[in-house]
């Protein structure tokens, strides 16, 4: 099965009206945000990853979500595997730090004896929560932060060189919290960056109904990646960024730091230029997953 | 790490309030009650299960612990591996199935490519919520339904003789919604039956503060159950019935069909009977796991 023909079939199952028809990546409860994801070993985190920054992870990657909403965090509710004492207290710990870090508590949870996936579900309370289907042809684009350091991060985590500080980025990333907040009134759409610029991009532009064009010499690089490569290609099609993208209507000032990248436009589908001169979209725009 | 150590050392994460410091099978978060669990492949489930009874059995289990909170299931988040189509279509119809039986919901969710581990997270709307930790020296201990099906549809499932009415208990539990709200507002405590009879109201006395005597003659068994084997303790030491175990004061007739099976007191502990003689306790009060 497909990724849409996986969706598909989800759709055609009984849901709710908070469910969003299944087009975003959080459900709507009243004032609550809820969101929910796995992390598998092998797939999401490798069996010699730090515990702790697994857990910071599993963690994050939900709260992110959850700062897309504009959504400040209530609780979470663990599905943990448990069975090597040592690895699970590291866990543990790890999520100690992430819990007071991102100021955030344990509603509840399941333990398990085997099996080697990690669920979370996160709920976040937010009186007006952006969707990602709003775009509108005319707003601009924009991402906080900068992006391709995760990315760079797990290159390098696999044994390519480069600094540890992109590693990080790649193991605890930070979900940009108080940025959503900030940004979520004015925004007409807003997602987090998970899977890659251009395919998170493309997704936005698709729900809304628009196309988008994105310049690749805009995207912003920290100084780190730039040492590291430069490469804006590869920055712009990996994922795990964890940034937040969002559309903005023309001649509104974004309430936190973000950079603009592209344009939304009548039509569909992405479109790239490299300082305003067309260039080929890549043959893979991003992470892609079931 | 024993499920006490484990315990004790969740409860020094930040908790949330509605967290009740991990004493219950789920929070409180306003007047929502939520809970999760996740099925793990050959613990909670085996291979060759039919998958459209994993589906309705994981759904089953988590509003089963809605029941005990006396809610009414609002919606579900499923975490779901993917990627054996004719079984991932055949769990999702089973999950269509048992969502449309139980009046609920698919609010959102997560798939992923790899581990065999499902998770769901349900939430559900209480005005009262019973707890498991408030029955008092006096009150009765009740329990819906019929015990020991599910544990002898395990074992049939594995290979022994006996009819497949019990195998279908062992697979398809029916949460017990509609008496759970008629009892919500009666009781003084409440949880379901998932590892065991004697188990679970150990623990709910032991939550409580009180002792508890069961009468293993009191113990409610189907025609099914009587025909197959008929033992008593062994209906009352294996898991899986999710039925509701409640404790109601003296005097007082519960609001749904149930079968008064012991008495709580001062003092701690679990103490069985037959037929008032004293009994001792088996090795092993239920599954203890995790």
């Amino acid at each position: 099965m497909t990724e849409l023909e996986l969706l598909s079939r989800l759709r055609r199952l009984p849901l709710h009206s908070g469910a969003l028809r299944l087009t975003d990546d959080a459900a709507r409860l009243g004032d609550f945000v809820l969101t929910t994801d796995l992390m598998v070993e092998g797939v999401h985190f490798l069996p010699d990853d730090p515990p702790a920054d697994v857990a910071w992870k599993l963690l994050a990657v939900n709260l992110s979500d959850l700062a897309a909403k504009g959504a400040v965090p209530e609780g979470v509710l663990l599905g943990m595997p448990v069975g090597d004492p040592v690895w699970d207290a590291a866990f543990l710990d790890g999520l100690d730090s992430a819990l007071r870090a991102f100021e955030c508590a344990l509603l509840g949870g399941d333990t398990v004896s085997g099996g080697r996936t990690f669920a979370l579900t996160a709920i976040g309370r937010a009186a007006v929560a952006p969707v990602r289907s709003g775009a509108r042809p005319g707003d601009g684009l924009w991402v906080t932060g900068t992006i391709g350091d995760a990315g760079a991060g797990l290159a390098i985590a696999r044994g390519t060189d480069g600094p540890d500080t992109l590693v990080q980025r790649y193991r605890r990333p930070t979900p940009r919290l108080a940025e959503g907040r900030a940004l979520a009134k004015q925004v007409t759409a807003m997602m987090d960056v998970s899977d890659g610029l251009l395919i998170d991009a493309a997704r936005m532009a698709e729900a809304s109904g628009c196309a988008v064009t994105i310049d690749l010499a805009a995207v912003p690089l920290s100084d780190a990646y730039r040492g590291w490569s430069g490469d804006r290609m590869a920055a712009a099609t990996t994922g795990d960024d964890y940034e937040l993208l969002f559309a903005l209507p023309p001649g509104v000032d974004p309430a936190a730091p973000a950079t603009r990248v592209g344009r939304f436009a009548g039509g569909r589908g992405l479109a790239l230029t490299d300082g305003g001169a067309p260039v080929p979209l890549p043959p893979k725009l991003g992470w892609l997953h079931a």
